[in-house]
Parts: C-alpha cells; sequence; structure tokens
C-alpha cells in the first residue's frame, strides 16, 4: 500500500540539494507527495533538528514518511538506519535525529543497506539523495522497512540536557527544549543570566518590546519580545542554558 | 465539492512553521495541492503581506484557498475571519491583511470559531497552525465557509496611502504600491528625496548600473538599478515615501 | 499525453515570484506537480544557474519539465526557447541557461513565440510568470513543443572556462566545475593561490576545522572545510579560479 506524503527536514538551506531530493523521489514513486518540513536548521546541528522533529512529529498524517538528514559524519561508519513509528516511518543517519521520534511510538528499526533500493555508486557526501531519497521513496511505494536491511537494534540518542535553546525563530523568538508544564505557577525564566519572569500566556500581555515567557507553541518555554527580537536583545542563541527557578 | 490548491502567504521564514501547517493541512485534507505563495514577508509586516496578497490575486487558479498568516495581533482578540471571494476563498487574521481582496471581489466574510473545525486547545501563539490551516484544510474538503462561523460584517482596512515602497524584492527592485497606469507620461518618480526619472519600460532602457523607474510585474511602479541594487544605492526600503511630479 | 513533475528553477529568492509562477501553471495545468529545485542562484548568475541545471539533470525523473529562469536580459531581444530533450523538457531565456543540457541530449530547440500559450500583455521585467509558466503549463497538459514557435537553431552556449568556482553552498563548501574525473591522483589542487591538496574521498579524512578537497556530489572538484566554511576560511567565492597540478 503506498504511503505519504513525504516529508523533508534537512540543514541543507534553500540551495538545489533539496530539489534534487524531491527529483530521485519522483523518479522511483512519481506520485509521492512531497512536503518540507524545513530545510533552516543550523548546518550541521543535530540537535536542533531533532528538536523541529519533535516538535512536528504529533501533527503529521498517518502514513507519513520523514526524511531526516542532518549528517556532519556523511560518510563515515555512521548507519543509515529506518524507524518504523506505525503511522509514521522515519529515515536518516543515526546520529541522534531520529531519537526525536518518542520511545513508546517507535515498534522497530532497520539498518539502511540493500543496494537495490539505493542510487548505484552513492556520493559519500550526499547520503539525503543517494540513501535516504530513495529509500524514502520506495518506502512510500509500499515497501516493506523489513526490506531496507537487517535489523538495527537501539539508535543513538541524543542527551536531554537541563533545558537549553534549540532553536532562534525568524521572530527572534528563543525556542527552548524546556517542558512548559514543568514550570510551576510564578516560577522564573532566566536565559543565561538574564531574568526573563514568570510564564504568560501570549505577547500581548506584555508592552510592545518588552521580554516576556511564554509556552510556546511546541509546548516548551519561549522567550520573546514583543514585536521585537529576543536574540537580539538578549545577545541568545542556541545552546545557551535556560532556567527555571521558584520565586522564594 | 473539493477545493484547491492551498496557497500559503506567511511572514514565517524559511523555518519549520510552514511545514507544519502543511503536516496539518493534510491530516485533515489528504489529496490537497499546498503551494508557497511566499514566507518571505517581513517579520509583522501586515502591509507587505497584504501588497503580495494583493499582486497575486489575478493570477491565482479559480478554487484556490489563500491562507494568509501575517498577525502581530496573535493571542488578543482580534478576530480569525474567512472571506469569500467567489472564486477564490481567504482565511486570515482580521488586521487589514485581507483587505487586500478587492471589494468588488469579496461576497461575504465569516468569522472562525467553530471549534470543531480547528486543532483542539488551540496555541495562543500559532493561529496558522491550529486555526488557520485547519479552517482550510476543511474548505478544501469542500465545507461551505458559513459553517466556520457567524457573519463578519466588515474587515479591517490597510489605509491606501499615498504612495511607498510595499516589498524589496531580491534583486534590490523596491517595489511600490503606487498604479503605474497613474503616473503621467513624462513625469518624474522621487524616492524619498532622491530624483529617479520618468517611467521607462524595461531594466534595459538603461545602462548597467543606473538607476530606472518602470511600471513593474505588479502594474505599480518600481525601482531598480540595472543589474545592480536600488536598494543598495539609494538606501531606501520598506515604508518610504514614493512620489511623483509632473514636468514643469 | 501529460507530462509533468514541473521543477522550478531561478535567482528569485524567498520572494512571491516563485508563486506566482506556480499559480499561473495551476491555472492552466491544475493537475501538474510542481517542484522547486531552487530558487537561490545568485541573482542573474546564469553560470550559477546552468551550473545547478546540470548537476541536477541526470536526477530527473522522466517527463520532467523544467522552468529555467536566471535572466538579466529580461525585455531586450534576447530570445524565449524550449529545448526538447526527449525525456525532459525545458524552457527558459536563451542566454546560456539552457546550454548546461547536455548536447547529446537535445533533440530540437523550439522558440517560444505563440501568444495564445502565453499570458496576454506580457510584462517587459517578468517573463518567469508571463512567458515561461504559462508555455510550461501548455507542456504539462501535452502540447507538441513544436507549436511553441519557429525551430530555433541552436541555442547560446556558455563558455566553458578552465575551471572555476561555481556556487558556494549553504554549508560554505566551494563547489567547481572541474570534473573529478579528470585529476591525477595526487595531483594537488588549490583555489586562486592558496594550495589545498589532493583528493579525498570524504569530509571525514581530515581532522575538524581542516581544508580539504574531494570529488563532490556533483562529480566535481568541491573544496571544503571540515565542520566549516571554506567560503570563510579562504575568503573565496564564485567565479574565482581553480587548478590543479601535478605533483612534481
Amino acid at each position: 500500500m503506498p504511503r505519504g506524503p513525504v516529508f523533508l527536514l534537512t540543514d541543507f538551506g534553500p540551495g538545489p540539494y533539496p530539489g534534487l531530493m524531491k527529483a530521485v523521489i519522483l523518479s522511483i514513486a512519481p506520485r509521492a507527495a512531497i512536503m518540507d518540513l524545513t530545510h533552516d536548521v543550523a548546518p550541521q546541528d543535530v540537535a536542533e533538528g531533532a528538536f523541529h522533529l519533535r516538535c512536528a512529529f504529533p501533527y503529521l498524517p498517518k502514513g507519513s514518511l520523514v526524511v531526516a538528514v542532518v549528517d556532519p559524519g556523511v560518510g563515515t561508519d555512521r548507519r543509515a538506519v529506518c524507524v518504523d513509528a506505525g503511522d509514521v516511518l522515519a529515515v536518516g543517519p543515526d546520529n541522534g535525529l531520529l531519537s526525536a521520534i518518542p520511545r513508546e511510538s517507535r515498534r522497530a528499526v532497520r539498518e539502511i543497506r540493500e543496494r537495490r533500493f539505493l542510487l548505484s555508486g552513492p556520493s559519500p557526501t550526499f547520503h539525503g539523495r543517494d540513501v535516504f531519497a530513495p529509500a524514502a521513496a520506495h518506502l512510500a511505494r509500499g515497501l516493506d522497512p523489513a526490506q531496507l536491511g537487517p535489523p538495527a537494534g537501539s539508535i543513538v540518542e541524543l542527551p536531554s540536557g537541563p533545558g537549553a535553546v534549540r532553536s532562534v525563530d525568524r521572530f527572534g523568538n528563543l525556542v527552548t527544549d524546556l517542558d512548559a508544564r514543568r514550570v510551576p505557577a510564578g516560577a522564573v525564566v532566566s536565559v543565561g543570566r538574564r531574568r526573563v519572569g514568570p510564564l504568560r500566556r501570549t505577547y500581548a500581555d506584555v508592552p510592545e518590546g518588552a521580554l516576556v515567557a511564554l509556552a510556546g507553541s511546541a509546548g516548551t518555554v519561549e522567550i520573546a519580545v514583543r514585536n521585537g527580537s529576543a536574540a537580539r536583545v538578549l545577545g541568545a542563541g542556541r545552546g545557551d542554558r535556560v532556567t527555571v527557578r521558584r520565586k522564594p
């Protein structure tokens, strides 16, 4: 049974690499619907890629395929894997990126090794085009993931750190991986040494230009400046620590 | 009867937000064709978003749905609306963005309120994903817009100013909202205090590197530098005044 | 017989111009699948556009249509053409861009002149929307390319230079047009006056932060810094000369 749509998540930016992946997918699976999740993951930032995948996962349609490629180890012996999450199948490098798929959703993991499902003579620098796109296209046509290669056992897990900025969006909002439901009412959020304040409901709960912490659309703590850029105001960015302190 | 394609117009940039909207739309309307009109509207610049929608409107296929989200007031009590323009339906915040749809094309306006057509527990910061995408997806499946909520009366209109740069394109061209047909032959166009000259037909009507005013592809006055950037040469940008003076 | 998918390759960037092309295509060919190859060609860099088209060509599905628009001469008398490459049809300005299609694949070239297949009153500044998109849409519906206009004879060819950086990708890799198979084993690659070294297999063959030359995914020589930016380290960019010298 055909699967789809196919969602692409990479750090390839606006250049031709995602388009080449689409050409490969459509050569194998001409009717596949292909959607960009984003190609704007910071170059080689596996943690940011995983964060975006984790945030998107609950919204993916049943039957979706995800091709996730943030792959600083391309050309090394890092494995290529397919995670079967039931309603969603995901392919990508085994470098922690796919650990964004919740453990309870993972049913099986396969290595991607069967050469007949890959492009011949794969480039050692572009597995997005030569390994992951064709594997996904065959899955889109209905291939059983078990055909891709042997069981892969467990995948590389990203450490879940103590709370950090994972992504800076276009508005300069600092999107963290800190579950907003775990922030006690009235507790104070800080980025680095800079105190922001307690969680508010939305940007408009503070005056224009003011800093605000809130539960962002990912369900995690987000730091914003109303109609401004928190990244610029705080001089903060990806990887910066975020802390929560109960009021004394 | 199903409708489509679905065109997205936002200020979300290259990050994951448009991809999340696509995931939501396809979860509800799996066969929808989804196209990016642009996500490059300057952050929270409702006037630029409206300008792009106005320019695109005459080119949209019959049956199109537009999801337009430039939404600095998200989370406040600004309304979410659906404008029925006959051949085109558009959903978005009622902040002036949808006033880009010509008055003579508007047949009816509805508030978007019916919760069964939205995601449950909508985020107060991302109505693109939780309100407008699902509403559009239901419309794509054939929902009567009257089902979305009560009649909305009139929508917020953007003031039509005296003539300004609305958008700077990638080539550094200054795209204004001044109807080029209203510029008398030989009249002189200026940006701020800088005189550009009378309207020419195309870039190639002036030497390389020279400033030129012409009727741009939107039918409005555009200021360019042949094979260069007018934005850089003039130090001009969005919001700058554009004036036309008949030769004495 | 319908053709597709339609791949777009332009220097239009993230703004609304590609979206307008999609609207026009879908108005004429509502079922066309439209894919972005890239819109990130440097503004008006015909050589970079041609390079990307050349790299993508072998990966395009049978039946593909390419709409390639890097068009500094728009509005002049440069011709609009359609190259019939058998499995692929391409439309674009006759300025060298389409010379990226290998000579041995070209079967016929037509001028695009028949007004009934174009938008009426085409803008002199946006043939992507008014000429190439509608022509491609009619081809997608099955139009015989011979209907577009008279035989065009030969097309403008880009000079094949002595070896240069054609594109800088998002990782700062310098992608050249030098066929990697022509680099003798052990020969030393240089960019400008800066010696890089012999070809390696992949990024991981050098330490983090080190310069490396390798056969990139396009089959051409690529200069990279492992987990860094060669463009920044070398201060190099598009147009810079690349040379290969056998070891003495």
